[in-house]
């Protein structure tokens, strides 16, 4: 490892320790290195705070002036709370930046770096980039697209099954994998289910950990078949959302609404997913878990909505052609075509198998 | 590592090595140390060659003396061509026996031991038990049951699918995933197919790797609808044997018997999986390769009748409710009867996962 990575790992360390802080901001670190002596540490902690360079440049003081900034996000040219970064950074006296990844708004991309050149600083970008783009995975699609980044989570038989051929389903995988779960839903501002999920597991889609956030309940019904007494309706965890179709039935919306549901129309005949998305954003929901069954999972990997997936493989085969696949639907006709998972990790958690990867589409 | 398993994992490493040539004999290897000195090594090569201990034994020649024998397998009692290992052992003055694995076979079982306990010899068992009951596993089942051990193989989609809804199935996997197969073909003496693999992708079922042994390829049709065009019926780059039910067309199987195919009646209505596995055994076929479809390999794993599971997961998704699944049949009923998967091991090949796993079956 370069020393340039090297001092940009520890940077990228205290940015992703604030994970689930920071937002609607994303998480940025920066160090400051002068003669071989780190001078500066600092870290975004939460939005309308300083931001990360800043709490570096006041830990450095003096030792600021001649030395090296590394930092995790192209330095802001905005006028925020503490003024922009870069002009701070120019009046530091700092005289070279490392730069992880640029600004991903294009309407302001580069304009840090500008600034910094203009004022004779040396500026080097690309700095393990990568990790901060996927650190930064969520606030990237977002800030660009404005609908939420998409996660899609499922708990398999190595088979692919997701129950049997009777509707069996509890359990696939382990306790371990499921506290697992509960994590990726602390770390999605929603979560996303169809209607069939709560007709039939009738779910409460919280987050069962300690100090654990509950992601926004997102339920996909066409024609409001939810059942009023299901506990994502009655139980007041967290806010219930039902997308539903223009088909939806007129009595059945004011009597969720009654009961504190949220009910928007989201598609004709059927819920449409990309509306869902966009409604989504609209509202600021940056993130979403699906948890769907094949049908849903279908719709959105379908339609190409799906930025992440998260599958956690039990050890275990289940069989049966007729028992549900956690991607349903009619599937893509030719194994060419196929959705191609990159960046793959494996991991094992208890006794399955926890494989993230990133779809890409043709 | 304890020495003991230092010694051990040389001979153990050893007897690996003859892989492939000692059939029909188990892989067995050894080693002599005597005063913290390596005296001697030996290792099973071939059938109708010295026991492993007999190699070492040789190469040691005084020094054996006092010294300490580790075996992977427990020294034979019987007279074959060089006389009782065990027999041997005391005569050469061995004052310590270290064992991996007693002997499979239980009609003879621990009396190796009881000889050389008999004469004063001090014996320890155990050591890198497991290991090398694995490295002789297809041995170990075969001299107990009579029928070939059976490795399930199977290239799908993280969605556990083994072709798109048109049927669609090349490639699944990656041409590193697809030659490590011919490396288990190699291993095994048989491999077996239904009657629809050979309709629809019309095989050679051959070993395409340098100095590949072909092994007889075993094709499972009830009706005998094999087409008499067929590579595996037509090409004589190996053995091909058929096996039918009492359904079977007469005419048929006097055509394919002129063209040199052997055929087995093997079940009623239907082939009899378990009636396949006996008549191989009978034949002296100890290994067995599925190579099936969603079909054959539902009647293997729902009659319990599979040891080993070898799956290349592609990391890729087709979907489709109605794709064809590697299990396919009926299925099991309830997901805490599923087929457990023990002793899992995920290794890495070219853009694929290789998961290789032992069903438990209730």
């Amino acid at each position: 490892m370069s020393s340039h990575e090297f001092y940009m790992q520890l940077a990228l360390s205290n940015a992703q320790a604030m994970k689930g802080q920071t937002d609607p901001n994303p998480l940025v670190g920066s160090v400051i290195v002068n003669h071989n002596e780190i001078v500066g540490v600092g870290t975004h902690l939460k939005a309308g705070e300083p931001h990360a360079e800043i709490h570096a440049i006041r830990m450095a003081g003096e030792k600021a002036r001649g030395g090296t900034i590394y930092v995790t996000l192209e330095p802001c040219s905005h006028h925020g709370r503490t003024g922009p970064c870069a002009v701070a950074i120019v009046e530091a006296g700092i005289k070279k930046v490392v730069i992880a990844a640029l600004d991903p708004n294009p309407l302001v991309s580069g304009r840090g770096v500008q600034i910094l050149k203009d004022a004779g600083i040396e500026v080097e970008t690309g700095v393990l980039q990568e990790e901060s783009e996927r650190m930064n995975e969520v606030f990237n699609k977002f800030i660009v697209e404005k609908i939420p980044f998409v996660t899609l989570k499922s708990g398999i038989t190595l088979d692919g099954k997701i129950a049997s051929h009777t509707n069996n389903s509890k359990w696939i995988t382990s306790t371990e994998a499921r506290l697992d779960v509960h994590r990726l839903r602390n770390e999605n501002l929603a979560i996303l289910v169809g209607v069939n999920t709560v007709i039939h597991d009738d779910p409460e889609l919280t987050t069962r950990i300690p100090n654990g956030r509950n992601p926004i309940r997102v339920v996909m019904d066409s024609t409001l078949n939810i059942p009023l007494d299901s506990k994502v309706v009655t139980d007041h965890q967290a806010e219930t959302w039902i997308f539903t179709s223009e088909n939806y039935n007129v009595q059945k919306k004011l009597q969720l609404e009654e009961s504190g549901v949220k009910v928007f129309v989201a598609g004709e005949a059927r819920v449409n997913p990309l509306q869902v998305l966009k409604i989504l954003g609209d509202n600021l929901i940056s993130s979403l878990l699906i948890e769907g069954g094949g049908t849903i999972n279908a719709a959105f990997l379908e339609n190409k909505l799906v930025d992440k997936t998260v599958f956690y493989i039990a050890p275990k085969l289940i069989g049966g052609q007729n028992s549900p696949s956690f991607f349903g639907g009619t599937g893509i006709e030719k194994m060419a075509d196929a959705i191609q998972l990159q960046n793959m990790t494996v991991t094992q958690i208890g006794p399955d198998f926890k494989f993230t990867g990133y779809p890409k589409y043709e």
